[in-house]
């Protein structure tokens, strides 16, 4: 694969050669989620139109939506002022990003002093995973 | 300072003691800003309503606005899944939270390979920054 492709040397990388990722739904404008890309992660973002995303856990790429179906269609891929940020428009396919169950990853609402749970499972997450 | 709050404790803090922050126009669903805050930061944001960073290049606490006016007010701060990232819904007072005087950071857009500037500067920094 050609990793000397200039929008990607543009691209200002960290230490460990990932740039931070937010994605937000196209259709709602909610934030879904955030997580990290390395160089083969985004082409493949781009040339999939898909999110692929890096796993610094299993420090492996992650087709999302591979075992649960719910994949992120890409929309628009944009660039921060510094060059070290991106943010993807996308559509959820099955109305899921998190591996909760929930629509989104941000459920969690600070609350005088307590992170309150405010958004519902959507689905169980051991029927979403097999 | 108090740093034994258990809100604070539950989070995720990463090796550096920070934690990845989403800045998201409350009005406009529109994601503006990515940055990073330490304990004292999040616990001055929610103290002050305000938007206060850390300043990874700077090493120091960044209160967004201090010196351009562009103070962003906090109606909402969630934490994801994994407790490790934030995502709060602000308002932009005069409407530009970019050092480069746009509206929001992410301006750059992916066209056929090439990073395209696709919003207007609405403010010459300049005159932004004293």
């Amino acid at each position: 694969m050609n990793t000397t492709l200039s929008w990607l040397e543009q691209i200002a990388w960290n230490e460990q050669g990932l740039i931070p990722v937010i994605a937000q739904e196209a259709s709602t404008g909610q934030v879904l989620m955030f997580a990290w890309m390395n160089r083969e992660a985004l082409q493949l973002t781009v040339t999939e139109k898909r999110a692929v995303y890096w796993s610094r856990s299993r420090q492996k790429l992650w087709f999302k939506g591979e075992e649960s179906g719910h994949v992120q269609q890409v929309k628009d891929i944009r660039l921060d002022c510094d060059n070290d940020v991106i943010l993807l428009q996308v559509e959820q396919l099955g109305g899921i990003a998190c591996h909760t169950g929930r629509h989104h990853c941000f459920f969690q609402q600070l609350q005088d002093s307590q992170w309150v749970t405010v958004e519902p499972v959507k689905k169980d997450p051991q029927t979403i995973y097999r």
